[in-house]
């Protein structure tokens, strides 16, 4: 992705990219992938009947994850309460998901590589809140 | 919307539709494409620079009231942290776009539909939090 | 939804509603919200490793669904090809959702709904389709 | 993003990974990304009201960008012809931003590399589609 360089070319930017920030909007840009393609390599496991609840989280997760970085790929004007509330909606998200997917992590490598994903994420929220607030 | 007719056929549900919710989906998709509506109507205005700040209002609120829509949606399993963190995340977009709306009703017809429908789905948003928690 | 309502404020669009577009995009709203409840209720089914393929062609038309809706409530400039070929693509995915979906209908009455709901938006997408080109 | 570890783990896959529609998945995510990142960038400039069709371009791009990345992610079951058509409008879309974007790409920098990025994305949409079908 690009997106350091499509904010620092942001007219209302000057220089202040927010780094934090930045670095979430990737991380929930490949979270929203991951966690999408985690339902679906779920849904066609043998045991899918007991991952329905994993592949619930994956499916919220990828929703708020998609907004989240639209979200805070957006620097006109403010709305900074809004994008806070939205990346601790984000944070809860990665973090139920990656609690469950670690529970199948060593049978399923897609949810481990989801866990990982989910809680680099977790991470990225954590820092970026700081940051907009 | 067929919001009802579906949850009420779903496998897990037996009976129980919490109704609040079902509100909430059909004003979280509605208000996802009024602003969606809104945001573009203000693009095309003569007086778009004055419209910045709404139109980013506008475009986070569609998609917040989005990713609330379709995770209200799902019944299977549990996930009711994360959904009223979300719902809670797109009452304060729907507030806030609501706002901002509000001040340009009386001389943009979409901007005063806009602000009906994102304050029907901040009260919706209230009611369903109480029914999820 | 006041689809009709907000298309009629927008500054360029002067009274040429293209009725076929406003019903689509009802349609492929409702579309996509029915689509990811089915998908959900389907992933609750005892018989879940039986509807795999009807969970995917759920999912998939929800979000182009999602996609097409939003894209057709803009008004301002124009992009009728894009727009065009994404109404096809909609259209496609709802006749499979609606195909699949009926085999199922009568043992469950959320994938009966659901086809009806993808063969309404099917429809709506060949109507719509004729208006944009 | 991980889309080949992903893919890879998938129960379906079994070694054929395709590779065109891997590096489809990660552009078509990319892409939008940095449209919504263009979309936004438009509307802070001062010249706004001539940036009108190229941030509809840029929401459109970005609509079809993340509906085509959700849809080529997933593996289970099968549903070629729907994917063919959504990347199919994908590459429309990406081509009609390109050029857009091209035109102010001198003046804005954030133009210019959402130009390349939609490029690119169109690119590896035809590599897509000749795997698809």
């Amino acid at each position: 992705m690009q997106v350091r360089e499509m904010i620092s070319a942001h007219p209302d930017v000057q220089g202040s990219t927010a780094d934090a920030l930045l670095k979430f909007i990737e991380d929930a840009y490949d979270c929203a992938q991951t966690c999408t393609s985690c339902a679906d390599a779920c849904l066609a496991e043998d045991m899918v009947a007991d991952l329905r609840q994993c592949i619930r989280l994956n499916l919220d997760c990828a929703d708020i994850c998609a907004a989240a970085g639209a979200m805070a790929s957006r620097r006109t004007g403010s709305n900074e309460a809004v994008l806070a509330a939205t990346i601790r909606a984000c944070a809860e998200a990665c973090q139920r998901c990656a609690d469950d997917c670690q529970q199948h992590a060593e049978m399923h490598e897609h949810c481990r590589i989801c866990a990982e994903s989910c809680r680099r994420c977790a991470e990225a929220c954590e820092q970026a809140i700081s940051q907009v607030q």
